[in-house]
């Protein structure tokens, strides 16, 4: 499910930052010390980013082999043995950092799109991201948010029209905002329009769109709207949705909820890594097709 | 002091992963239609990443122009207008979210340090950050912790030695991997061992390290700790500082506190871009010397 | 509405094909020798690729001026004056054939384009392309489609779904497909159904997708799905479509036609270049800011 | 014979444009599920790029077997079997299309170039290709015009010398631009002259060329200077060449014959991919050696 | 001990500006056809380079295998069989002259490295390189260095400080610029300060500094500063040293010496490669797991 | 003459290899301290590479402006001002080190080009050089060995053809490797041929080849296979030529004379970099367009 190809520049990026010209520690650590080191969850949350912890290690050394205990999405708490790292300790010492980095940070946005689906499961509301994202962690993140359970809004400029109070500023109104977009663009573009007023919402009724947001709207506000569109649009409601207030806002009817803080304000899940000195007897249980 | 060469390649890549194959929403504005925008804060903190965003808005269109008026490291409020964005409007707007996303992150991580720094000013104490970063964004995300007053820790594995119980444990001591590490590195190296009990500082002294980081130690070992060393290598203290303790920990006569929230667990400042179409009167006052 | 950012790899990429370590035959042209070239169209087609063209030769020194007489979108033929390029003839020269390989491909795009829309321009549907593009060149040879009047199909895998009878077949069913894929994908993103059959047809639009394409259809069965289907999903008529048999297609009332070969097999609009070597009274007017 | 390493960017360049942040579609179908796909010609021709599409499946999933029945070079038709396709679906599909893309243009190049060769075979001339190729697609392109039985011209600027009359224009005149040239450049290079007329062939031919281009020149002229060059040079013809009236073309005598279409005005050669959903029995035969 | 990682990029460059479009020459040797070469050392000096000689030959063909007799550090001579190399023919031969570009000029600096260590091995200095490398070949060259029994000054200006004089003729003075750089750096970051007179020395053992560089001072002065110095900084000596003077420098007592010609002026030491082709008796202990 | 396209990538490697996450020294200087440095030959010699350093410090910043007084080709000596540079201090810092580490290598290989030029320069030869390279460097230091007075050898595998005493076992013999080679390769591609016998040149030359190579051939055979080529090939000498044997060679009677050492095994000429502040009455000439 998660196309690896295009996370590896990702990975190699992340090592090279933290690598650099060569980790000055491990020096001391002859290449052909052979361990086992153990990964712990010190907190309580969704697990995400197995894969990419596991790319980690392999990049740094392809001969280090790793197994897991659990899966992306399930739930964690502190002591779960998250996954055992087998293979030659400096090049595990060395991935450490770098692989709990990703995983600390996927499993914060695993974990808080978790709570947030778990307030509102009842309502038939779905808990989407916004483009509020990490640089260069995009996808990674809109990842870890259908991995919480919750599923993805559009993923840049490029794959979806959205049009905001500053497009129809500019071009001089919602409208021939609308209707200029959809001259352009393919069949296969979904078009979504910003609204902040109960006037917006009608004109973009009426000129056609596929999504209409109601964005920073009253409670009051939100449910007219709902009874206006009346399911002859997707209806997502922005702006400010936090853990307070998100079962309220759900009850007004609406069918998407995005939430900019799933992926821009993200609190890291801990986790901590102990290495054990591999005993003679396991190294010969361990083969190698090349060395470094 | 932002060596702008080395950010070049990050934002090139956030604003790929935004754009991709082309903004479909801005097809609708002509290419020479031209305007100004203004982003204003929307909370209090401390702002970080101007030279980043307008990095941002220039590499979308070189003709792109900006004017700020507050310098990085400046307190910012709702409604503090933080920079004048002059040019091609379609532009402008393809910028937008990936120029706020840079700023919001940055000025958290600056904000979040200046509030740790007020509290312990009087105290003689630097606040350091951590290897725990966002991949990719690491060297950035310690220029805002510099930004809010802090200071830097090591950049990655390479620029110095952190002797940690891994290392330890697989060499067999301590005082091994000390006096390993001081045969192989060069001169220009310091050298740090994390100590997590008393007996451990005394082995670290013995052997002659440049700086001690305390690991999680209660606040009355530290301050055995600060006695024993005695000014004889710096002292680190590190785990789980936080608003709520870090006078405590200052307090003891540590001389570095390390924060890893500082980077993995940052909270967005939020920001906000209102565009102004350009009076016809203005427009002869932008003079573009090529064309896109 | 072209830009720019996303196609400079590839023009660097092209040219660094063809120059490589440098251009020998040039190497007889002193470095400030200025001059004047002019580039002609020498077939009848629809003009594409100015602004690519004009990167390549700035590309390669950024002293080179280009002056357009026509526009992307505009008729060529024989003859026609397409633009004027000015400055160091060295680079000129290095330029010309990686500039004119841009050109005669996207006009070749364009005018196959062009013809076909032309021939049901009173029918309103769209002309469409496909995936089926040259590795590299996808998002350039799409532009060059829009040029010609036409529209885009999917840019790729990730931004729309296309269930096809592969799926079909894996998975057990086109239902079984549809049903699946709604659970996970975004509210952003609109569903095809690639259907062979009039059973598929009835079962897809029951299943309620946004587009059905009637793949190789018979022109009878194709308008008995425009009656069944009845506007209630847009309709895409695909397979073996070419300027002999598009009108007929077009007739039986479907929405999108989509057209591979617009991008798999395109025929090259041939353009020339001619230098004039620039008269020493032309040289005073030109003044470079740096030199190479 | 055809070295991997060069080509494997390309690939994965053109992955990343179709694939981009994921595939859509292929989300319903479990990361385990196995199967086998066929991949058939559906048109006559020579058959290309076997050994790119294999490269293409292995970088979308390293897993993923390729097994053929044909070679570059040989002959296909309708219906032929050109490769077994083995792994995990999701992975087939989502690589299909560009494997296809590449194959499909490749094979139309080879296909072009064994009709032109075929049609000179029994008189001792040579096919080549020229510099007008589709970006970033040069060497690839260049190795089906080989594979078609043509052979190649310079592959750039960078690995032979052509002066054309844009050169002779610039230095004033073509013995100039020889003499020049034949002082600059390294002893492993050689030199081709561009002639419009029976002049330029005797002045280049007294200054001592390896190769004289005869461009658009009548098929009598071509006679005339055949005679007059008399071995003392490599004779290429170009201009206009096609299946019409290459055979008189090279019937003057000339060694050479240069096709600009065999590269930039290519039919595609049509395949198609269908899946077979691998039964129980079958899988057990597959092993992997690693996860996703 | 040698982080393939970061090596990586550097070797594929290294191919590709070699190889480029492919190999003309070894189009003559079956891809199938397999064989074994060795390669000699020609010259006496101490071996460098053997695992990023690998690479080289892995990089061209995953299958090559290869076999050292002997490893880096250790001295060679005329005659020594350095490695052979097993697999395809066409690969090997493709790939001997880029792993043996490298292996001549590390061994280079290894054996001249060696050469001054031995000289000065009973007074307790150390051997260190400067920043005056081969652009793209400074962490490589670094390596052969400590290989040769040096150690390593920094490896840029981002992982230590050095204040020279250009430093303090801008800031106004050696002990201002001292005092600025300790309140910008972080706890981890060492300070030295190149100083031209003993007055200079003064300064910055007064301003404390960790390291104090003697820069092309007479023997007599080196030996007073190391007097006052007394072992409160460490002291390096540079400027000029070579074979010649390396012993009396190393007498005043200093604890570093460093020598830029190490890696600015490398006398390459040669290797050569012989190919035996593979007799059809060995030729069935080689196993391949893919064909290219 | 020298493109700056293909070098662009180079600088900026060399650039993030010294200046990393950030140059720590240059902190202490103000960003909008402007001066001016000047770069001095230390040693005699000819000197290249001053576009790549311009280019050098116009990558760290755009603002720094470069005035030469020289030219690439000129003869240095010590205290010959190499250039102004001018502009903003702490970039013109950064950059030093790897401008002048450019420079300095750049011209060692043309001073020794130009040494071993002046020795056989009435005799009518070329001094060529080889493929024993730094990696990453070859076309530059090609470009140095023509600064020098020398002339290129072929530039890789890729761009004309060399069978070796490798090829020659490989398949079988001289005379087939040159018969194969002819029927694969194109008629632009030139073939040399590798004899260390007076009989290989006896089959080179019946076999018809475009050069034959004398490899470590004595001064008598030289002169005898002089007469038996007989000008029916370009004759080239190589194997450990030095100044002290190469006129000797050259009196032979060959053509070229190829020599390894210019590239391998080359000695810097060095440079330093004096920075004078600038005084305030200058300041204000300096204007800049953006700032950083």
């Amino acid at each position: 499910m998660l196309a690896m190809l295009q996370y590896s520049e990702l990975v190699e990026r992340a090592l090279k930052e933290d690598i650099g010209t060569g980790d000055l520690s491990t020096m001391i650590i002859p290449a052909n010390h052979l361990g086992e080191a153990k990964i712990y969850a010190k907190e309580h949350g969704i697990l995400c980013g197995l894969s990419i912890a596991e790319m980690v290690f392999q990049k740094v050394d392809s001969r280090i082999r790793v197994e897991s205990y659990v899966n992306d999405g399930d739930r964690i708490s502190p002591g779960t043995l998250v996954m055992k790292v087998i293979g030659p300790l400096a090049g595990i010492l060395q991935a450490e950092r770098t692989a709990i980095n990703f995983m600390q940070h996927l499993s914060g946005i695993s974990s808080m799109t978790k709570r947030l689906v778990d307030i509102v499961s009842d309502l038939g509301v779905k808990i989407v991201d916004t483009r509020k994202t990490m640089p260069g962690m995009r996808s990674l993140q809109k990842y870890a948010v259908r991995v919480g359970g919750g599923h993805n809004h559009r993923f840049g400029l490029y794959d979806a029209v959205m049009l905001k109070d500053n497009h129809h500023a500019v071009v001089g109104g919602l409208d021939i905002a609308i209707s200029r977009v959809k001259e352009v663009v393919g069949h296969m573009v979904k078009i979504e329009v910003e609204c902040e007023t109960l006037d917006q919402v009608q004109d973009a009724l009426e000129n056609g769109v596929d999504v209409i947001m109601l964005d920073n709207m009253s409670l009051e506000d939100m449910g007219v709207a709902v009874r206006v569109i009346n399911n002859k649009a997707i209806i997502e409601a922005s702006g400010g949705i936090s853990e307070e207030n998100i079962r309220e806002v759900a009850e007004t009817g609406v069918d998407i909820l995005s939430v900019g803080k799933l992926t821009h304000s993200v609190m890291a899940v801990d986790f901590s890594m102990v290495v054990d000195e591999m005993k003679p007897s396991m190294q010969k249980h361990i083969t190698f097709t090349e060395k470094i």
